[in-house]
């Protein structure tokens, strides 16, 4: 996975639009374009964005081979100028982003790319897709775990991934989004997700009773036992069994089972029973484990029901984020560059949420004294934000709506990540990135974090920045 | 793509089962497996199974590396014995599989797998995940083709895709499903799906003025301009821009503009008006393409409603099938062997539509005279149909539902894949899946085809497995 290069993956368009540029003396005009969604999924109170160690891997990779410039001109209708300016293609430019883990809104850009216009256009698919997959697995995740109330989500979902990096990358993203860990052993080996997993039905099947199959099992792992205890019927037999293989391979030897897993019928009410059936067998500390076609809204519910539930694994609503699979990120050109003088574009549309925010732009995070996040002030990239005199904040939209903000401190969400084609930005370990995402959520209010119409998070724009916008729009401003 | 190795992208519990098969000795002990599911998405008639191509590199590719073996002993939960054994681990059994491109229905096998238990298990993973990737992208873009009675389907939505094989792979199912071809550059080079595209609104806005735009796109490809009109006003700006640059740039040189493409706004209506403009300019065989958030319920909207649309490119939900973004495929043991001697297996649950079927089967296609697809009957292996008489077909849930067919011809469904770890059979080329999905398809009823509704098809089970899981389920069959 580290090591292939995705520099084929990109929309056809990008490269006849790069012939063009090419042919039209466009190639060497700076673009900035930002990468921004418009809004998030499931109506949430806020998205989690990741995505960029792969995007660093993606761009630090771009390479033509000659196999690829083979296969472009077999294609007839580039330049040779083209196919051999191809030939020695690396990006050049620079990238800042909002860092992996970061809770964020609507509009605002997650990444800005300036580049000359041929090397922006072509990284627009894989910016996207990357960004969009881990954005959309991290942020499902979150509403999974906040769902579960510190009980663990393990993601076991690779089987109904949509393709091996949707498993691979997916559960990476889940586990920045605070999965526990995965069942995909190569997401462990290669991004360091701590992979876990027992037995499945088969197991059972295979041999000829099931007391056998547990027996065996708790031979083999007499420190890790899980037992799935549904092949057949959980009170009557699986649980049952259960205890008799634990009374007589685990305890002569003194160690203690792990759990049992339940994977069908209703869990709510097999758990209860299940829980009095180990207590009285002594097995207090034996944990259940549950499993089948959950996701936010059945957890939720689970424990309501009184569930005794101590972690749940959670399949292909997770790792498809099924109830809604898209991440709508968009890659739009916001200005163009000519010596040295920035031009900001807009993309106007009759569908007013589509109209965007033009110019290079940089985003501040407001925060009260309390430390909980306020606004995002969306700002021109040469404005600063002055914490020691009173902020006013308008709506972009409602303008008369106002607010002044004191005592406060702004944190600008972009980092450096390229500069010139070099890479700044040194990707922290997956462990600080679940870290920083926990400390992140911490900042935001409560009124955020729940299901059914969570707070709207204020994403203003700062007045100059509001100012060119409407001046844009009225058709002043080029 | 073709050459990565994906051995570690298994669930850890097929691990843990290995390292436990190796202990009890289980490990030579041979398993049958079956691929099956158990409902058509979105309640399709039929769906169309996909992935067998890449399902055949993954097993060939099949190998632990020294980086693996290592990664393995560090969770200290693994023999040695075992870890010596994946050093060698290869596939050693048999496969046997429905081709590419074939309509299929629930509980029929697609994959049946016979090899040492280790072996059979180890695979599971994979083949779920390519099976039902693609099986899902082939079946969804097959429902959008036929909503589009004719008209060419592109596959666009490789920035949503959920990663990169996501992408890539979906635009392989999707050209199998019916698509034209897609806009994913990738899929073109590795796997042969045409590629096209042309312009984004980012071109239009980095000219001067969009008339600007769209002549330099037409000098740049005279034989190939497909202009982008909706980037300020279609039908005040957009239309006449284009018809300007045709008339300007194309026919003093004596090249005809391929078409315009509307990406927003009221599709219907903005399509019947600008087609009215190209025809009454002389462009009568410019075609206008559309796009945005299409899916094949907004496409036969639209043509209901008369839009002049010549080819539609469709997104996000066709790439992530979002409106039911899983394939629900599952792995099922079915049958063990010692000695020769196969062992149907069951899982039973109280779920009834989850109860197995046992036992190592063949499926036949039961075709009428008139050459349409009748029923399905699933069979014991050892099994064959004698067309010369008449066969008695039996529902097995409602056994007092029976018809009798006569003149009738049959088809076993699944082929050859692998024998004792060689691959036997050679995979078509893309358009022979395609243009063979294409005649299977034509066998089939038309109230299968359609979205509400559809006819249910017969999946039945021949007398002899049907009394093989009857004893099973009453615990009279081990």
């Amino acid at each position: 996975m580290n090591e292939q290069n995705f520099t084929m993956l990109c929309d056809f368009y990008q490269l006849t639009m790069g012939n063009g540029y090419f042919k039209t003396k466009h190639a060497n005009r700076i673009a900035y374009f930002d990468v921004f969604f418009r809004r998030v999924p499931e109506n949430g109170g806020f998205a989690i964005c990741a995505g960029l160690e792969q995007v660093i891997e993606y761009i630090e990779n771009l390479r033509f081979t000659e196999k690829d410039i083979e296969y472009l001109r077999s294609k007839k209708i580039f330049s040779e100028e083209f196919l051999e300016y191809l030939r020695s293609f690396k990006f050049e430019g620079d990238i800042w982003a909002i860092p992996e883990g970061t809770p964020v809104f609507p509009n605002e850009p997650l990444i800005t790319v300036r580049a000359p216009a041929i090397q922006a256009q072509l990284i627009e698919t894989m910016l996207l897709l990357l960004v969009n997959h881990q954005s959309l697995i991290a942020t499902k995740a979150n509403r999974i775990v906040r769902a579960a109330q510190g009980r663990a989500i393990s993601e076991f979902g690779s089987r109904r991934a949509q393709g091996t990096a949707g498993a691979i990358l997916g559960a990476r993203a889940a586990y920045i989004g605070g999965c526990s860990g995965t069942a995909c052993v190569m997401s462990d080996e290669l991004y360091g997700v701590p992979a876990t997993g027992t037995m499945a039905h088969s197991w059972v099947q295979m041999f000829d009773s099931e007391l056998e199959a547990f027996e065996e099992y708790c031979r083999v792992y007499p420190n890790g036992a899980v037992l799935l205890v549904d092949t057949f019927n959980v009170l009557k037999s699986g649980v049952p069994n259960a205890i008799k293989a634990f009374d007589n391979i685990l305890k002569p030897i003194g160690t203690r089972p792990v759990g049992i897993r339940l994977d069908s019928g209703d869990i709510a009410y097999l758990s209860i029973e299940a829980r009095k059936m180990l207590d009285e067998a002594g097995y207090p500390d034996c944990k259940i484990i549950a499993s089948n076609s959950l996701d936010e809204h059945i957890i939720a519910d689970l424990i309501a029901q009184g569930a005794k539930i101590d972690s749940f694994g959670v399949g292909e609503r997770l790792i498809t984020a099924s109830a809604e699979p898209v991440f709508g990120g968009v890659y739009k050109l916001c200005a163009t560059e000519e010596n040295g003088v920035i031009t900001p574009k807009i993309k106007i549309s009759e569908n007013v949420v589509k109209i965007t925010n033009p110019h290079f732009k940089k985003t501040y995070r407001i925060f009260d004294k309390s430390g909980k996040a306020t606004a995002d002030l969306i700002c021109v990239h040469d404005e600063t934000i002055d914490t020691s005199q009173p902020l006013e904040l308008f709506d972009p939209d409602f303008t008369w709506k106002r607010k002044t903000v004191t005592d406060f401190t702004a944190r600008e969400l972009q980092v450096p990540v390229f500069r010139n084609g070099k890479c700044v930005y040194s990707s922290p370990s997956i462990e600080e990135i679940k870290a920083y995402r926990e400390s992140q959520i911490n900042t935001l209010w409560d009124s955020l974090l729940r299901f059914e119409n969570p707070h709207k998070y204020h994403i203003d724009l700062s007045l100059k920045l509001w100012e060119i916008k409407r001046k844009l729009l009225s058709g002043k401003g080029e």
